[in-house]
Order: C-alpha cells, then sequence, then structure tokens
C-alpha cells in the first residue's frame, strides 16, 4: 500500500484524494496540508479515511512513509514545493504549470535529475478516452504520418478578472494544455509558433493585459503543421474536440455529452450540450494519470508524462505570447535559454 | 427516342413528366392525358416541350408511336387502364396499387402475360439512395443472414379526411410502401402478418373507419421476422428509415435533411429536421424508376418491379387489415385467392 | 452510516459491494454471504473492507445493525429469502426476477405488504443515462402523449446452453428488462401482448426450448402501442436503444462508445462498436439504483422500483411465452392469477 | 427567354450548359463556342438542343440577342475575354479567377464599371446548401457575432503536376475558394493573412515551387479571427467542411455523403465516405449560381457575387503567398495597388 501526501486541498487537489480512494486500490492518502486548512476540509478528510491533516507541507516531506506527493497548492508554489520534496527523495506529481519563470523550471529538472525521483506533470488530457483514442488511431498508423494536428479548445465561461491578472496569461493558464496535446498527438516537437489573439468576449480581459480568442499555428520538427483554436467563453459549453490529419486519412473526436437522448421536434431535432464542468468532462482522466503516477512508483518504471513534458508547453506558450507581442512567428528556440 | 404517353396529369404525373424531361434522356413525353385537363395543366405541357394534350386517354393508346404509357390516374382506373394499355401493346409503367379489388389484379396480370408487355409498378423507394444502400449491404452479405426487418414509415401529417375515406385504408394507402420494401430489403416473402393499430392522431380517421397507428409484424418464409411502424403524422417530418439485423451485423439508415448544420448554443445541439415533403424526399427516385423503365424498353430487359412486385404487397396489406378485424396473426394465404 | 448485507457474491453481488464503497457514502457493507464462499471471495472482501464473510444468510438475517439486504443469489432463491428478510425486518433489494413461479412472486408481495419492509428490484435500467433522459423527455411533455415505444435490446453473444436451459425462456431472463422498460417509458400497462419468435442464431436454443430472436408487441392501456426486437447475438456488441415517438415528437437514444473517435480513410468513416459487456455498459446505472435504495431507507422513501415493478414485468413475459405457443396475441389478464 | 453563349466548353462550360437546360426554365443555350471544338463536343451541344458550335468566341459577342456570356475558357483568357465582351454589352458570368495578374483585374473591374453589365464570379460554393445554412444562420444571428471563422478544404487528390506547374500556386487555384467563403461567412474583410504551408503529399509539388499542405490564419477588419487548413490530397475523398464560432454558439457543417447507411459489424460501426468528386458535391450550387445569374438580368437586379468578390480572394492569395514566403503575417494592404 503506497502512501500518498498530497499538498494543497483545494478543488483539484480534493479530486486527486477522491480518486484515489475509489479507484487506486494499492494506494492511500496518509496526509494532506494546506496552509488554510478548514474545519470543514479536516471534516472532508475523516470522512475519506484520510488520518493526518497538516497546515505545514514540510511535515508532510518529514514523513518517512510517505512515498510520493501531490502538489496542488497554488502555481506560485509549485516550483520550490517540488525541489523540496525532491531533495526529501519523495516522487512527485505535480500540477501544471510546474513555474512561469523558466529559471525556476530548469532548478525543478535539474533537481529531480540530480535525486532521481519520479517526477510526473498534471497534463490530464493524456488520459482521457477521447483523445487517447486519437493518439491510438496516429500510433497504431491508422491516419499515416500526421500532416495537420486541430486542436479545439474553449472554455464555458471565462474565469474571473483577479484571476486572469494572475493567471500568467491564456496562453500559460489555459492553451498549456492544447500545446501539450499537439506534442502527444503529434508525437514531434513544436518549432515555431504564430498567434493571432484578440479581445471579443470582455473588454476587462483586454484591462487585465490578456486575450479570450486566439488561433495558433504550430510548425512541428516533422514538417507536421498544426492549429489551436481557443476562446474563453462558449456558449454551449466545453467544447474540447481534436481532429489528426494524415497521409492515409483523419481521426477526430467530438465532445462528451450526458447522454446519447436526440428529441425531434416542429422545432428541429435537438442532442445535448457538451459537458459543462471540467471536473465532469475529464473526471475519468484525473483517476487514470494518478493510477499511472502511482504503477510508475510501484512497478518503478517512467512516469507517463515526465519534467520535459512539463517544460515544453510553457516553452510554447512563452513562444506564442512573443508572437503576439511582436506580430510574427516565433521560433521555440528564441524563448529557450 | 422512346415516345411516352401519360395517363393522368395530377401531382404525381407531373413529376414524371418532369423527371422525363429532365433526366431521361433518352425519352420524351408526346402526350398527356387527363379528364379534367385544365388550362393551367396545357400551358404547364407546353412549357415543357409536350406536344399534345388529350382529355380521353384512348387516343394516347391509339397512337402507335407512344411505346411506353404512364398509368397515373385516379387508383380506380389503374387496372382497367393498365389492360386496355396492354392490349394496345403498350408497355406500362402503373402507379401503386394496381387495385383494392385482386380480381382485378389477377386479371391484369393475366393480361400482361398474354400480351407481353413490360408492366413496371411505381414502388419509388426501392431507387432512393438510402434504401438501396441498405440492401446493397444485404446483397453484398455485409450483415450476413437477415434475422430482423425493422421500418419507420411516419408521414408529416394525416391526409384530408375525404381522402381517407377513399383510400382503402392505410395499410393500402400508405403501409403498402413499407410492405414492398420489407419484400426488398428481406429478399423474402411474407408468410404471415399481425397487425396492431389505433387511432391516436384524429379521432375523425377512426370515424372514417380507419386507424392512424400501428405496429406490424412480418414473418417471412426465410424465417426472418420484420415490424412496421407507422403514424401517420409525425410532427417533426417525413420519418422514413430501415434497418436489417443479420448473423454478421446491422445496416441502418436515417433521414435525409437540407443540410448538415448544426448549431449548438446555450439551448441545446440542433441539426435540420428531416425533410417534409415526400416529393422532395423521394425526388431523385422518382426519376430514376422512370429511367430504368426507359432503360428495360429500350434494351429489351427485365422491369425493375414486375406485377408480382404491385400484387404481393396488396395481398400483405389485406391480411394487415383482417389481422386488425379480427385480432390474430394472419397468414397470407388466407388472403390469397 | 447504513448497513447492508449481500445475500450471494457472484458477479453482480460483488458489482454491488464495489458500488456501495466507491459511490455510496452513507452506506458499508458489513456482512455477506454465500453458500459456496472461496478464499478468494474471502479476499476480495477483506481488500473492500468488508469486515464478515458467512456461508450462511441466515446469519445477516439475525444481525440486528443490518438495515438492509441485497438478495443476490441465484433466481430459485430469491424469494424464499426475500420472504425470510421481510420476516427478520430488513429492507430487501432484490434482483430480477422475484421468481418464474407467480404464487411464489404473490406470496413475496404480500410479506413485503404485512412487514412494511421497503422492497426494490433491481431493474437498473431504469437508471441509465440515456433511458433516464428518455424518460424525462417523455414526463417533461417534450414529444407529447405517448403514442409508440420502440425498444432495440440485443446481447453481443448468447449464453451458454446450459444457462438458457434454466433461464426460464428469453422472455423472463432477458427481455424482462424491456418489458419494464416498455412500462418504466409509457407510463402506462401492458394490456395485450403479441411475440414472434424464431431460432436463428443457434439451432441447440430451439432444442433447449426456447428462442434467440424476437419481435414484441405491446398494446398499452393508454392506447400507445409498443415493440421490443430480441437478439441473443449482435455481432457488433451490446445493442439498447429506445424510442418514444408522441404526439409532439420523437425521442431516441443510441449506444454508448468508448470514445466518440471516428476514423476516416480510403476504407470508409468508422467510429467504435457500441460497449459489448452489460456490467460495463450500465456500470453507473448498478450504482444508482443502490444509491437510491440506501436512500430510500435512510430518508423513509418510496423505493424506485417496487415489487408491483417486479411482478409486473414476469407478467408480460408470461403472455409473450403464451403467445409464441398458441400463435395469437395474450392478455395480461389471462396469465394473472 | 434569356439567351445564353457559353465560351469555353471543357468540363466546367458542359456543366453550366446542362444545369441552364435543366433547372434555368426562362433561359437557353443559344451558342457555344471553343477553340477546340471537337465532333464529340459538337455532338454533345446538338443533344442539348444547342443551336450553334463556334470555334471563335468574337462570333458569341457579335450575335444581339445573346444577353449573358459565362467565360468558361482558360484562366488567362478570362480577363480579356470579359473585357470584350462587357464592351460588346453582354452581361457577365465569369469563372474564378477572373486573373492572376492584378492589373488585368483592375482593368476588368474599370470596364465593367462603364459599360455597367452585370458580372457575376463563379464562387458557387455561396450557393451550395450546407454553406448556405451557415451563412444563414450567422445572418440570423443564432451564434452572435462572429468571433472564429474555420474551413478545413481537402482535395481528395493532387492534380498533375504539369496542372500545378502552371496554376498560380495552391493559394489562388484552390484556397482562393476558402478565401471568398472566410468573407462570405464573416460578412467582413480579411486585414491580414499568416500561412504556414509545407510539401508533405508529393516532392513533385515542391520541386514546381507550390506546396501542398497549410494552415492560414485570417485576421478580419470587425476583429475576428479565421482560419482554414488545406490539404491536396485527402484518402478519404473530398473535405469540404465550415464552422463559425460566435458569441452565442457555434454553427458547423460535415461533408455530404451518397447514404446515411451506417454498417455495424464486429470490425466496427462504418458510414460512408465523403462525396469524392467535386462536380457531384457541388452540382447543386453550380445549378443555383447561373440560376441567380439569369434572374439577375431578367429583374436587373444585383449578382449576387460581384467583381469586387472575384478581386479579394485573390488579394487574400496573393498575400498568403507572400506570407509563406517571407515569413511573416502580410497585410492585405501590401499587396493591392
Amino acid at each position: 500500500m503506497l502512501k500518498i501526501g498530497i499538498i494543497g486541498v483545494g478543488r483539484i487537489g480534493k479530486v486527486h484524494a477522491e480518486s484515489i480512494t475509489k479507484y487506486v486500490p494499492n494506494a492511500i492518502v496518509k496526509a494532506i496540508a494546506d496552509p488554510y486548512m478548514t474545519e470543514e476540509t479536516e471534516k472532508w478528510a475523516k470522512s475519506m479515511g484520510i488520518e493526518i491533516a497538516y497546515k505545514d507541507y514540510k511535515k508532510i516531506l518529514e514523513d518517512p512513509e510517505i512515498e510520493g506527493v501531490l502538489v496542488c497548492s497554488s502555481t506560485d508554489t509549485h516550483s520550490q514545493i517540488s525541489i523540496e520534496a525532491a531533495k526529501a527523495g519523495k516522487n512527485i506529481f505535480c500540477e501544471k504549470p510546474i513555474d512561469h519563470d523558466l529559471d525556476r523550471i530548469y532548478e525543478v529538472l535539474d533537481v529531480v535529475k540530480e535525486t532521481g525521483v519520479k517526477f510526473q506533470v498534471g497534463f490530464n488530457r493524456r488520459f482521457d478516452h477521447n483523445f487517447k483514442a486519437v493518439k491510438e488511431a496516429v500510433v497504431n498508423g491508422k491516419v499515416g504520418e500526421p500532416h495537420i494536428i486541430k486542436i479545439t479548445s474553449r472554455d464555458p465561461e471565462a474565469p474571473p478578472i483577479e484571476y486572469v491578472k494572475v493567471s500568467g496569461g491564456m496562453f500559460l493558464d489555459m492553451t498549456i494544455h492544447d500545446f501539450d496535446m499537439a506534442r502527444f498527438l503529434s508525437g514531434s516537437e513544436v518549432e515555431e509558433v504564430y498567434a493571432a489573439g484578440n479581445v471579443l468576449i470582455d473588454p476587462k480581459i483586454g484591462e487585465a493585459g490578456d486575450i479570450d480568442t486566439a488561433i495558433i499555428t504550430l510548425k512541428f520538427t516533422n514538417g507536421c503543421l498544426g492549429v489551436i483554436d481557443n476562446s474563453r467563453q462558449a456558449a454551449y459549453g466545453y467544447d474540447q474536440r481534436a481532429e489528426v490529419f494524415g497521409s492515409k486519412g483523419v481521426v477526430s473526436v467530438s465532445n462528451d455529452t450526458n447522454s446519447s437522448a436526440v428529441i425531434s421536434t416542429s422545432e428541429g431535432v435537438t442532442g445535448e450540450k457538451p459537458l459543462y464542468f471540467f471536473l465532469e468532462r475529464y473526471m475519468q482522466s484525473f483517476a487514470d494519470e494518478i493510477k499511472q503516477f502511482v504503477e510508475a512508483i510501484v512497478n518503478d518504471t517512467e512516469v507517463p508524462v515526465n519534467a520535459m513534458d512539463g517544460l515544453k508547453p510553457i516553452l510554447i506558450g512563452m513562444a506564442a505570447k512573443k508572437s503576439i507581442e511582436e506580430g510574427r512567428p516565433v521560433k521555440i528556440s528564441e524563448v529557450e535559454k
């Protein structure tokens, strides 16, 4: 029974705790830590069978029984806690992004390398049933050599302006998942990025220095081209689709719905909207990424999404940001250090 | 250039005339005949390049240049005109049904046999792109041996009560197409029929001695089972679907729409309704049945839907009617003479 | 924390135990009982946190802490154990069918009435996301008054012949779920049944006195008509669809798949097959039925599928059997006692 | 009866002639002209009821009875013939592109303005049932303000290399239709273009100085963003889709197929491939554009696709070409004269 500590028990930390309890039979959450530990959270922890609730995450790092930690704290603490956890010999599952500062990310990569701990990044969508099916079609050669990768990724509603201000910008906050998906589906690295963006949803987002609508073109080292279209607000729900077009054909996935019910009346033929909430849409993928993290520790195998997979999308995001600012395509090599 | 005469130029007679003009390059309509020949119809005929417009159909039968006649007159005259046309040596395309009286149908069959003219019945749906695709899947063995034939056939609105009264009943007026389709798709003959029906759309239909909603179970000689569901009024349009389930799989077709547009909003995900009007839905099939009739004459080959194909669905319809009346399954042999 | 005992821990008993552990936060499985208790099962029970594993189910009935029992034993013991459990004051969740013998079912109903315990029958499909969506559309008046209920229910493969022999026949073993669904979706009672059946999959099924393919027509007391088509073997997987056609429109649901991936190549446009295994297809519904059983106990409310709901489909199944045997429609009143 | 002359009777000229005969009741083709007039073409003309077949198109321009000419000759003659036709007072339907030389196009625009003849450009896709449905949804406000326009346009196979060499490049030969569609659907003008392209289908295309795969980002004056993805070879057929995402929702159209048949077997669930041939896919739109051209003449109304609509996509194509060459976004104003 692998013992796990969760650092940061906001929404996503709780999701992981529940996933472990329900779906990961060979692991238990021994302790959680959160500087804002509330009575409610302690109660929730008890109901989940979690023994210990700390305020100070260092207590988790000090517990020799705990072999894996989940870093689910606020983004600005990811790198610091990861470095400490690695030095304490803990295997790490770190939510995305590792950091917004490249130097800090490289530092994490170095420490992870030195200490030899496992380090997985929370790009959960790779574990989603739909995107996995696309990946499998590509890997099995069903569509031949990939020529065009298309990703549609639109949120059901824009985040609060206060969040937008500290989010690092849409590319690092939201599109980062799509950059990861582009790498995952193409099986290649992004070489150059061109981003066109605009503020079409809410002028306050523009005032906060961000955009809410974008089309990003990617050039991959293998010659493949990619395009991502983003919106912070799709009136019909959470729109998450992908398509890989290749020399032998195309594979595409559409949105999940609550049921397959179609109602035909004099008004039209109506089906259900896409699932609205990302936790509902991606629930199973959150469970599966943790399951595989635990398996990688237990069997001492490679984690499925490693530290480099955490770095690359950030570089792409930085290039996209620079592209918008300078109105030109930007090479990844320009933002790398 | 095959010369054709059309007897009866109501809606369907006009449709055939236009089909020949547009789509059948090796035939022309030389003459039309209709006892209620209006000025408007004569004008229409002129605009179509049709030389002659008679009141008396016998004039068409007397014209030695005319090799094929289309019997599109009122149902009660189909058999009489067909017999006369056969005796005049004309090849005949007869709208369904040949007659509501079995003796008259047998008489037509006899005369057709004696005279050796070609006789095709207007079961146009066999030429529809969707139903043809189902048939091809069955014939090519894609679904293996047929086990279950399912046909959904629902009209967009009930006909006028005056029409209902003289229609011969829903089974002979509407379901007759589905009985033909069942034979076509199964590649087998119906042996026994059980029909359950009710008046759920309009009580006046019941007062007229008819039903408006039905489920009809068919047993085929090859062991296959079939089911047809009918309604005189589908609020969303003309619902015409079929499915053949067999030992290796299933083939099914859905409705045609005006476009593939899907609109997703906060209200739902909405596509277009099925095409509403049977002439729009089946336009291409009306053209193709006439094209093949002409080809059968020109090349002296078998017509694709022959006199027996005209008889059989009427027998099934009569058995269905008897089944409703007597509340029991009825064998085709019980209604045959 | 409601304490539950599970009597019979074959496949479905285990499914319920796992559902309770994962998804029913206010209940725990205190004990299981099975005459064929294996070491493996005991191990499994331990891993699930189940304290006690009996061979004798009476031990569960004697435990005053246990408020609800799940009767998941072999079909021939359902009624006997239910009667004993009711007399012991336990609330009962009983797998379908209650019994194949009507007298025994009536006895259960009587005892349940006398003792006042809650009694829920395991018609899990009512809790399925798709069928629930159909029901909701009907209840909310989206399709108006129901006119035609259509249910397609085809298994991915026929059961072993040994099972077929003791199954009570296809109607009581397999179609019973569809009879329940027909009642559920129509909101009405079945009055008369006509069944057409055949042996098209495996002659051994016929030798065992059963059929493997059927079309069953239902007449409901509210005038609505229904049709179920069944096959013991659909080459493409588990085919579970339904459609309710009414005065205002139609609602229909299709099959669930593992992903929405569609691959288009020179060979065609291919999507995934329906989920093959009923436990995978209906997993969430199994969890939800138990959740609602627990809630009914905890809140002292009506169970969602009661004892009469257990009886009715059996009556319909008996009428269907009689219909096949006698080649005529059979009224439910003919098989009721 | 409007009399029409067709100049150039290659594939598309013949299509237009047949459309007029079948679907445009108030027009006839009086004469055709083609420098390579073959016996076969003359025979075809006779069978279509076309009286006169010239080698010299000037004969058509001299015929005072002819009110409309269709310029369907080779691309390099479009502008010259259009200018002569305008000066001869003929209303002109000109196949796209008007010319590859901007000066020549401006000359055509000038002469058209001076002479006051009607001038329609052959962007037939605007008349396609699917794209019209998208446009209507946008115009009717169903999706709110357009934010993102997405067009997928992939040919079933690459043209011969000899054609590629004289085609003016993929953007002016193939994407030009998509540039027109982008303007049509957005209701706005393109301001800036960024194109990423590659040679992934056939190295010979690269040797001929062209590309075969591209992603083109468009910025519109109204702030909307657009993206087109192109491939010269989609293994599964002709892939023609569009999507408009706006403030209230999204409208999208998929490909047309020959039938709605879906076959489910143990291998998978398979539907038909998109229609392969552009003439089959867009047949009805070719008829409708000519019908509207004739109506514009007869009723003296505006043509639905005017000379400016012919110019704009060429400017966008030139900007796209420049963007590829210089590796940067290019403003339309940079290529305009």
